[in-house]
C-alpha cells in the first residue's frame, strides 16, 4: 500500500487543494508538507474523481487489439450467441489475452473496478472464466475485477450449464448471471427457479441480462420480484439492461419501478442508443441504485464500444437527452458511485479514509470533463499511479 | 490550384496505390513518377475518402474554445431560442470568431464542405450572417461553407424576419431556411407560403428544420409536399431532422417516404440519440438523398457535439443499431456522398477528374475507420494539404 502526495487537484471539481495518501488510503486534504521518501505528483488543477466503474461488461469477448473482425452476418440474438460460441477460440479470441487488453484499457481510462459477465457453456466449460480469473490475478494491483458466472447460451436450453454454474460459484465467481428467461430460455420459471436455488446455495447475488422489451420483460420482472421476496434477496439482485423500463407506458413503468425500489433491486444500464433504455433520471428520482457499463466492446456481436467509461457516460447522456450541468454530473456519478452502489464496494469515494482509487479528469467543470473526450492525466489505484494520459503502466499483451 | 503526389493510399479502402493531383483535381492513380517541383506525401497505407460533409450545422452558435458555458436552465424549445437570442453576444459568442473555430475544427477532422444554418432575426439583423460570411471568405482555401438564411426565432411570430430573409438572399445566402411551422410559428400555412414565395423569388432551395414529431410533423410534411409540387421545387427541398419519420407507425412513415422520394426531397439527419430519428437504412432503401450533420455543438442549447463528422457517423450508427461492415460503410457514405447529394456539390468524389477534396482515414477497413476515434492523418482541399493528424494549418482564432 503506497504513500503519495498529490498537489494541485480539485476534489469532485471543488477548490484546488493538495492530497496526502497514506497506506493506500485518502489520508488528508489541505496543506500537505513534503515528506522524505514520499513521491509527489502535480495534478495541474485537474478534477479528482473516484475511480470509474464498469458495472456491466464482457471481458472475455472483445477482439480489441486483434485484426478487424469483418461481420456482414445478418443475425438475430440467438444466432449471435451461437456464432460466438462456435467460433470464438478459432478466431483467436483468447479469454486471458483479450480480457487483459480490455481491462488494461479501462484502467488506462480511469476505471478502478469492473464487473464482468463471463460466458459459461458446455462447449467451453470453465475455460473462459479461468482466463479472466488469470487476468484478475495479474491485474490485482491495477484494477479490481468481479466475475459473474454467466450462462450466455441459456440455461434450460443448454443442458449441463447449471452444473457448470454451480462449479464456477464453488470456484469463487462472486455473482451469478442469467439471461432472458423467456427470450433465450423459453422457460422463465425454469431458469429463475434454477438461478435462485444456486444463488441461495452459494450465498451470492444475481445479476441478470434482461433484454426482453415491453410486456414480456415486465412479466419476467414480476417473476423476479416474487422470487427476490420469497428468498429474502432484497438488495442482492441486479437487472442489467432492463429494456422493459424503456417501454412507452409511463404508468406501467412507474409500477415496476416502485416494486424495484421496494425490493432494492439494482439496475445496470448501457444507454444503448438504439434500444428502449430506462430513463436514468427517473430511476434516480425513485431512489434506485443505478450503475452503468460499456457492455461488450468490438466483439463478434458488434463493432461499437471503447474500453472507456467516460465515453459511456457521454453515450448514456446523449441517449437520455441530458443538457444541464447538473445532469452531466449525474452521468459521471452513474459511471462511478452508481457502480459502487450496485456492486457494494467498500471504502469507495474520495473522503478521508477511503481507498485511494481515483482518476484525475481534465475539464474546467464536471460538465466540461464529461463532454470533452480527453484521456485522464493520472489514474491511481491503492495509492499507486497506474496510468498517465491514457497509458497504463502495464502494456497490453 | 495545387499539384501533389500522394503515395501509398487505399482509395475507398481498396488496394494500395499512388495518386497524382494536378491543378487541384484527381488526375491519375497507379504508378506516378516523381515530378520536379511537385510535392510528395506518404499516405502510409491510409484509406482515401472524399471530403466529409457537415450538411447540417450552426456555425454561429458554438461556444467552442470559450470558457465553459454553465447551463442549469430548465428550458423548452421556445425558451432555448429566446435565451440564446437575448444573450449570445453578451456571452461573447462572436459569430465570426466562433464560426472560424467551428469550421477549422471540422476541416481538421476531414471535412471539405459545410452547410450552416445561420440565425436571422430582428435583434441581430444580418449581423450573424455577415460574421459567418467573413469566415467563409477567410477559409475559402480550407473548407467550403454554404449559408442557409435561417429564421431561428420564427417567421410569423417575429415580424420583420421575412424582410431580413429577403435581404439575406439578395446578399448571397445560397439556401433559405425555416423552422417548425406549427411548433414555433403556430401558423404553418403562413410560414410555408412565405418561404416558398421567397425561394421562388430568389431561385434558391429550401432546407427546413422540422423537429415536429408524430402526426404533427407528418401534417407539416404534407403541407410541404403540396407546395413543392405546386412550385416545381422537386429536388430543391431538404427536410432537416424529420423526426416525424421516426414515429412508431411503419405504414404511415412508409407513405410519407414514398412521397418524399417522388418529390426528390432530401433528408438531413443528426441521429440524435434521444430523438425519434428516421431510420437511415429505410431512407436509403427508398432511394432518398440523405445527408448528415453535427447540428449545433456545445452551444447555449446543450453541451454535446464535436466538430467532427466521424464522431457524427458513430452517433448515427449507434442510434440506428448498425452492426455490419456494410452498414458501417453506409454511415461513412452518409457523412460524405450523402451530403454532396443533398447540397448538389459538383466534382465531388475521388474518381479521375473530381476535385481533390479528400481526407485520409486510419483503419484496417472502412468499418474499423468508422468505429475507432482517430484524427485523420492528412486532409487535402483543392489539392493542398490543409490538416495533419487533426491539426489544421490555420490556427483557431
Amino acid at each position: 500500500m503506497s504513500n503519495l502526495i498529490l498537489r494541485n487537484i480539485r476534489p469532485l471539481g471543488e477548490s484546488v487543494t493538495d492530497l496526502l495518501i497514506a497506506d493506500g488510503k485518502i489520508a488528508a486534504y489541505g496543506t500537505v508538507p513534503p515528506a522524505p521518501g514520499t513521491a509527489e505528483e502535480d495534478g495541474r488543477g485537474a478534477i479528482l474523481w473516484p475511480g470509474l466503474i464498469d458495472a456491466h461488461t464482457h471481458l472475455d469477448k472483445t477482439t480489441w487489439g486483434m485484426g478487424w473482425h469483418e461481420n456482414n452476418r445478418a443475425a438475430v440474438l440467438r444466432e449471435r450467441i451461437d456464432f460466438e460460441r462456435e467460433n470464438r477460440l478459432g478466431l483467436g479470441i483468447d479469454p486471458h489475452r483479450q480480457s487483459m487488453r480490455h481491462a488494461i484499457g479501462l484502467a488506462a481510462n480511469g476505471a478502478s473496478h469492473i464487473r464482468s459477465h463471463v460466458d459459461i457453456d458446455p462447449t467451453h466449460g470453465l475455460r473462459l472464466v479461468e482466463g479472466v480469473q488469470e487476468t484478475r490475478r495479474k491485474l490485482r494491483d491495477i484494477i479490481d475485477i468481479e466475475i459473474v458466472a454467466f450462462p450466455q447460451s441459456g440455461l434450460m436450453v443448454t443442458p449441463g450449464t447449471a452444473e457448470l454454474l454451480d462449479q464456477a460459484l464453488a470456484q469463487g465467481c462472486a455473482v451469478l448471471g442469467g439471461i432472458d428467461p423467456c427470450g433465450i430460455d423459453r422457460d422463465p420459471k425454469g431458469q429463475l427457479d434454477t438461478l435462485f436455488a444456486l444463488a441461495v446455495k452459494h450465498g451470492v447475488p444475481i445479476d441478470i441480462h434482461l433484454h426482453e422489451t415491453g410486456e414480456l420483460g415486465a412479466f419476467t420482472m414480476e417473476l423476479i420480484f416474487e422470487r427476490v421476496r420469497a428468498n429474502g434477496m432484497q438488495g442482492k439482485f441486479v437487472i442489467s439492461h432492463a429494456f422493459a423500463l424503456g417501454m412507452n407506458d409511463h404508468l406501467r413503468v412507474g409500477k415496476l419501478i416502485e416494486e424495484i425500489a421496494e425490493l432494492d433491486i439494482g439496475i445496470a444500464t448501457t444507454g444503448a442508443p438504439s434500444a428502449t433504455v430506462p430513463s436514468v433520471k427517473r430511476l434516480r428520482e425513485a431512489g434506485l441504485r443505478v450503475g452503468a457499463g460499456c457492455d461488450g466492446i468490438r466483439d463478434t456481436w458488434g463493432p461499437w464500444g471503447l474500453p472507456d467509461m467516460m465515453d459511456r457516460a457521454r453515450i448514456i447522456g446523449m441517449r437520455n437527452g441530458v443538457r444541464s450541468d447538473n445532469d452531466l454530473r449525474h452521468m459521471l456519478e452513474l459511471v462511478s458511485q452508481g457502480g459502487a452502489d450496485l456492486m457494494g464496494i467498500e471504502g469507495y469515494g474520495v473522503a478521508i479514509g477511503c481507498n485511494a482509487d481515483f482518476t484525475l479528469l481534465n475539464g474546467e467543470t464536471i460538465g466540461h470533463a464529461v463532454v470533452q473526450p480527453s484521456p485522464p492525466p493520472l489514474v491511481v489505484k491503492a495509492g499507486r499511479v497506474i496510468a498517465r494520459n491514457g497509458q497504463c503502466i502495464m502494456d497490453m499483451p
